[in-house]
């Protein structure tokens, strides 16, 4: 009998085509599915909380499947797991009903975005936006408090998605955290439009070089019109923290 | 008039064939160089402390060179930099006088090698050992006594170097931190022999599972011969920290 399972993982994001199914199988969700279908020996399609871009990592990626499994779930886990490059890693699995769904059932997203102040080490270069020029925090902090909230952000999204639909998002969260040279940008929102964090960031980081004014963002805001100085972060400092249900 | 320059560096080992010049130009020697020639506009050799094995990192080696410059140091380090891959970070440069040696003057060396109890995720995975079997921390803590101090490390070297010369090193510190599933081994020598660090964390290791004795270690120091049961610690997790002049 087929039953609903819930999977937790984690990936680095670098050396995949992103999260969704690519015509040459380099998508992260082609390399599941591919030893998925080995261990169960059918082919399984597999469905996530939402896709994430090119280069962009996830510590709690959510994705949800059905299979008939006879034996205990660690035994699945652990199939899933030896058959997986380092880069991904499956972190949780677990029987659901049936009327759960990775991305319907979705209540939220939490998504961190790490900066670095000036020139970061190979260690944390690949995992983050090293930003040259100095920054003013405390400007950075009124960016964020202007953008937090329940707004339409057409203004900050990118193509697909961004021109239909509704782009009202309630940002619950967005907040800034330093340590030593290392800057952390925390969004929690009940759904983020396409490259929504990616922009908030470029936004944010703007302001705090001081070519964009806090007050800017509620005319962006108002007018659902990006302004050309403010850049797309780019996606290695992203990473999808959690998945809200 | 030529000038002898101190340089330290950091890399992710990942990607090379290693330190050392490589028929190929994998090294990451070969890698600076290559940028060295293009700044100076003339073939520049480079010395290190030592090299790296193969998947080895380094977060401060230091190696030194001689050329002539006439602008300041920080145009110097700025140049280098722009050329190289984000995986090699030139830290620091700065003019020292024709007696320095990078590898001669040193009167030591710190090296970090990163355990992980069980599975490790995609973004610790690149830079540390996992161990799957339980491990008993006081017997790897009597373990790293047992070897710490004046010995003859023949039987904790491999290959090359280990058969012949002067074998006997004074291993000033061997500590073990633990945070959560990481556990962090610190080595500090006024020098080391081919794989020793690599060497110790196997024995270590092979101790904390239960497989060696304590007093085996003292046996295999006395022997100068090592136990097959001993292996050398992948690359992945070690990191040469600081060379000490």
């Amino acid at each position: 009998m087929s039953q609903r399972w819930k999977c937790l993982c984690a990936y680095d994001g670098a050396g995949f085509a992103g999260w969704q199914s690519q015509a040459g199988g380099s998508a992260i969700q082609d390399r599941i599915e591919a030893r998925l279908a080995e261990v169960l020996e059918t082919p399984t399609r597999i469905h996530a909380s939402g896709r994430t871009d090119a280069g962009v990592h996830a510590r709690g990626q959510v994705f949800h499947f059905d299979a008939a499994w006879r034996h205990a779930p660690a035994k699945l886990l652990a199939a899933l797991r030896l058959g997986l490059p380092p880069s991904i890693q499956i972190r949780s699995i677990r029987a659901v009903g049936s009327d759960f769904h990775a991305r319907f059932s979705a209540k939220g997203k939490i998504y961190t975005y790490d900066l670095h102040r000036g020139d970061a080490d190979p260690f944390q270069r690949p995992y983050c936006w090293p930003v040259f020029r100095p920054l003013d925090l405390g400007a950075m902090a009124a960016a964020a408090a202007r953008l937090r909230g329940r707004h339409d952000f057409r203004a900050f999204s990118a193509g697909h998605g961004a021109s239909s639909g509704d782009t009202v998002r309630d940002l619950r969260r967005l907040d800034l955290a330093c340590r030593g040279r290392r800057m952390r940008i925390t969004a929690e929102a009940d759904g983020f439009l396409y490259k929504m964090v990616r922009s908030l960031v470029g936004a944010i980081v703007a302001v705090g070089e001081g070519r964009l004014a806090v007050a800017q963002l509620g005319d962006m805001l108002t007018a659902k019109a990006r302004l050309p100085r403010v850049e797309t972060a780019p996606p290695q400092g992203l990473f999808l923290q959690r998945v809200l249900y």
